[in-house]
Order: structure tokens, then sequence, then C-alpha cells
């Protein structure tokens, strides 16, 4: 969407907020810190404008994020009826907010009644009113866009929330959405008083002893075969003596990626029931993972993808996938 | 320094340069990616503007920063009667170039030769001119002030060059460094055609698979004491079974401190000549590790700190170390 095309949108949703009576605002599913950082924003945004509010997640947000603000005041159900406005924030498509099926009228019928605020390309546009911006590094970086044009004045509360969308998002500006724009919005989020030490403290320099542990034993399975691909494998005996998930291994992968003159990355890991899950990437422009994690019916993008199925993980000359019949 | 004194040494830093039939750029010892950014940056400036000049360092440029472009350029001997400039980059104290002692007359009869550019608040001021402030987040930060208040043109090899110290210096903008003219900078640098993707790769995202190894060999034997220590351990075996050595640790007690809810974090290794190194890092403002790494003999600074003494790692109940008599 361009420039004018979009303001004329956040003119829309400028008056929409203001009449509204009740507004849920909806994270995706196993939010992260963009989602997160959208919600809290957009939260407090409504708390000093005094509007009744409320924010909703099908699931908790995660540990490490529990320094956000509002982070431990989300509903996980609702009466969709209770509210005049809906707005999603950072959902691709309805069933990333987990409530596709349970609230089902609520984005058919009443799907008037939602604005879809998101930067995935991918984005379904499911709602009354869509900004939907892929040129965006985040989500965030819309909010920040839309507080702006509506002379909305940020606190550290909102820049605090805003800038933990950026850095999660840009991998601490390491992801190749960085751009020019990215650090002119982190500079001015900083200028507002947001409090990067937190941020960074919480959401990057923290790790459970428990998953370094995890890391420990899928680093020591770590091999590089004849093809340059490099595996790491995480069973579930790895999970239960450690005491971790399968979501503490979030962000190993990316250093299994690091490794120079490899052809791609592979982590496979048995989750709590019973599936193998296996995860690609890749810093070479010529490999498309998304083709082969299809040879598994998973899929994703280029440089990032996965699969799930059921079954487990036996170990031979190297680990292979054994589907369940 | 104040921006107007600051201003008037530009100046004169200019004029030197004007003036300058030879001139030699001096990286720190064990260069870094803010000091090789900085030389390789003033290396190409004067390319650009015809002047003879030569860039030089005791020490060769790690593997993960030869991307730089000056950086497989440097010498390691010269002899500075060659030249009428010395400009030192990076450089807190004369003993930090490697070269004090050998051309100690450069350091003391000719000093006036030198232009000391740093941002070390302990820079010992041993040049000509000194531009030393240490407000600035990195040296590169210094030389794109100056390069901006010089009027010339930055292109994308010096962009490059500069958002490399900017990045390293900050680690990745997560150090507490990080201010809004940093990211200002950074926007300005990404405008002006610096190659975001070529510093991640390389900087950052470059983990040799033996190094992945070794850490998962230390983070399986990751402890946390009743005192809420958290403590690693590689012995002289990890470093030969996976053909690596004690550099291959950096970075990794980073990892260790970032553990919630424990005072401080310790890593042991044995190295290739017989000793035991120990690192200490905390997040707590309360923890002065400099006194206890002053037990081992050690030193440092308050949240950072370490010791090196001849002996060997035992295994006990837990890792003691045990002095060679």
């Amino acid at each position: 969407m361009d420039q004018t095309e979009k303001q004329m949108e956040f003119r829309k949703v400028i008056a929409r907020i203001n009449q509204g009576k009740n507004i849920l605002l909806i994270a995706h599913k196993k939010p992260d810190g963009d989602v997160l950082g959208s919600v809290c924003a957009m939260d407090h945004v409504l708390k000093r404008v005094n509007k009744k509010h409320q924010a909703a997640c099908v699931d908790k947000p995660p540990h490490n994020l529990e320094f956000l603000n509002c982070a431990d005041k989300f509903i996980h159900e609702f009466d969709h009826n209770d509210y005049d406005l809906v707005i999603t924030l950072d959902c691709g498509a309805d069933y990333m907010t987990g409530y596709n099926e349970k609230y089902a009228d609520l984005f058919k019928e009443n799907k008037h009644k939602i604005i879809n605020i998101d930067h995935h390309p991918s984005n379904e546009k499911f709602g009354g009113i869509n900004i939907v911006d892929w040129t965006s590094a985040s989500t965030t970086m819309i909010i920040l866009e839309f507080l702006e044009f509506a002379k909305f004045k940020i606190d550290p509360i909102i820049a605090t929330s805003l800038l933990t969308g950026i850095y999660t998002d840009t991998g601490s500006f390491m992801h190749s959405n960085t751009n020019s724009k990215v650090y002119k919005a982190a500079s001015k989020l900083l200028s507002y008083g947001a409090q990067l030490s937190i941020i960074v403290k919480y959401a990057f320099k923290s790790m459970p002893v428990n998953t370094l542990q995890l890391w420990g034993r899928v680093l020591n399975t770590l091999k590089i075969n004849n093809e340059g691909i490099a595996m790491g494998v995480a069973t579930k005996q790895d999970f239960d003596e450690t005491g971790t998930k399968s979501e503490h291994l979030t962000g190993l992968i990316d250093l299994l990626n690091s490794i120079p003159d490899t052809k791609f990355a592979v982590l496979l890991n048995e989750d709590e029931k019973g599936n193998v899950k296996g995860s690609f990437r890749t810093q070479s422009d010529n490999i498309n993972l998304s083709d082969i994690a299809s040879v598994f019916g998973g899929g994703g993008h280029k440089k990032a993808a996965g699969f799930s199925i059921p079954g487990h993980l036996e170990k031979e000359v190297r680990w292979k996938v054994v589907e369940e019949q």
C-alpha cells in the first residue's frame, strides 16, 4: 500500500477508535516481541484516551517478554459481542489469532468490526480495514507511523513497547529487514525514552540454565555431512532430562546456520505430542528450503522453512526421520 | 571535549592531512571491528584524495573481519621516518599500538607527528593532536563526524567500514553505549550504501562448527551452585578433541551471564600453555568481580574480570582450580 492510501486508512482507524465504546486488541498465538510490543503500545494508547478496552491472546506471553507493560493483563477468552471494535495486530491470517474457529462469526459476518494491522506479505486481509505494509520491518513500525500521523505523544512506555518489536523482529538489527527507516525509528524511540537496557536484558540476554543445557546437548550432536548440511538433533529424552520444551530451541537454528561454508542447517526435534519437527535455515541465495521442507509436507520461505510430522527420531549412522504408520 | 573544541581539532586534522606527504595509519594490537573499520575508512579516504599512505598493525586482522576493504593490506613493520604524519586510531595508550617500545622515539621526540583519534575514557593523549571523545560509542562514530565536518562524500566502502565499527562496539546495538546518536549514524550509513548483510554475515553470523562443538561441551558442564554462581568448564581435552583454542570461547561467557537470577558467571578453561584461565561476568550492580578475580591474582572491572594462573583443572564434586606448585 502506498503512503497516501495508508494515511487514508489511518484516518479511518482514528475515527473508528474515537467512536469505539469497547475495544478488543488481539495478538497472534505464540506471541513474540513484535505482537506484544504492538498490543502493549495500543493498550497504553487506549488507556491514555480513556477507552474501555481489553487485550486477548490464546497463549501466554513468554517469560522473557513479561517485562512489557500489558503482558500480565491478557485475557484468553471473550465474548466478541461485548466489543464494537476489534484490532488484530501482527496476524497474517485469521487462524493466526487462534480464535478463528471458536469465534468463527467474528471473522465472517462481523469482519467489518475488525481492523487488521500487520506487516506480513502473506496477510489475507481478513478485516474490515486492513493496514498491511509488508515494507515495514515490524508491526510496531506501523504503529509508530500511525501514532506520529495521529500526533499522539509517545511516552516511555509506548516507546519501550515499540522498540521491543523492532529489536526482536530485526534480530537486534541483524536481519535483512533492517533498513535506514528502522534505525531512524529506533533513534526516535530512544529519544522518547525507550528503555533499551530492559529490552536487551530480558528479550535477548536472558537464557535459563536448562535452555543452555539443552543447547549444549544439541551442539554435541552437531554434524556436517558430505553434502555440506549442518544438522543438530534434540530428542524427547533431551527435553525430559533438562526440563525443557521444544520452544526452548528458539534461536538455536540461527546458530547452526552461522557455520561458514555449509549449504544449509537443519534442526530436528521430537516434541511432546509424538511429532518430529524440522527447521531449515540457509545463508545461501541459491537454495529453496521451501521445496525441501515440502518433501516432508512442510513449507515456508526460501531461506527459512520447516515441517512437522508424526513420528520419532532413531539414531543410525546419522539421524533420520521415521514416519509413524 | 566539547563540540567547538572538537571542530577546532578537526580543522587542524584537515590541514595536517592536506600538508601530509606520506601518512601512516596505526591500528591497535589484537584489532577489532572498530579499529579496523576506522583504519579502513581512513585508508579509503586517503586513497580518494591521492595521498601516499600505509596502514600498520602488529597483529593480523581476525578472519571474520577480512571482508573489510583494507584488511589484507596491513604492514607490520615500518620506518616511521618515512612518514610525516601518523594517525593512531582507537588506541587508548601508546602501548596499545604494540609499537611503543620498538619505535619509542616516535612516541617521545616525534609525538608531534601523531594524531590520536579515540573514544576510550582512559586515553592518555599521547599525540600532538588528540581527538578523544569518550561520549562516542565507537571511534568510527568520530570518523563519521569528522568526514561530515570535512564535507567528504561518504561512499559505500567508507559507510560499510564505519558501520562495522558501530555494530561491533555496540554489540549489535545491545550494549549500554547504544544511544539515539548511534542509531541516527547507522541510519545515515545505510542510506550512504553500507552493506549491512556483509557485516552481519561475517562479523556476527560466523561460527565455525568446531567452535559450536566446543560450546556444546562447555554448556554440558554448566552448573549453578548453592551460592547462585553459574559455572562452565573447558578442559585441554575439549580443545584437543574439537580442534579449538581458548580464543574460540569468546562470547560464551556472555551466554553464561545471561542466566536469570544468578549472582555471576564463571568460565574456567585450561589453555595450551598449562594455565588455568578464569573469566567472570555479572549482570548485578552489587558485585565487584575485580575483587573476586584478585583472589586469584587477576583483575578487571566490577562487572567483567578474569585471571590466569599456572595449573590445571580436576573434576571433583564441582570444578576447582588446582595451583601448580
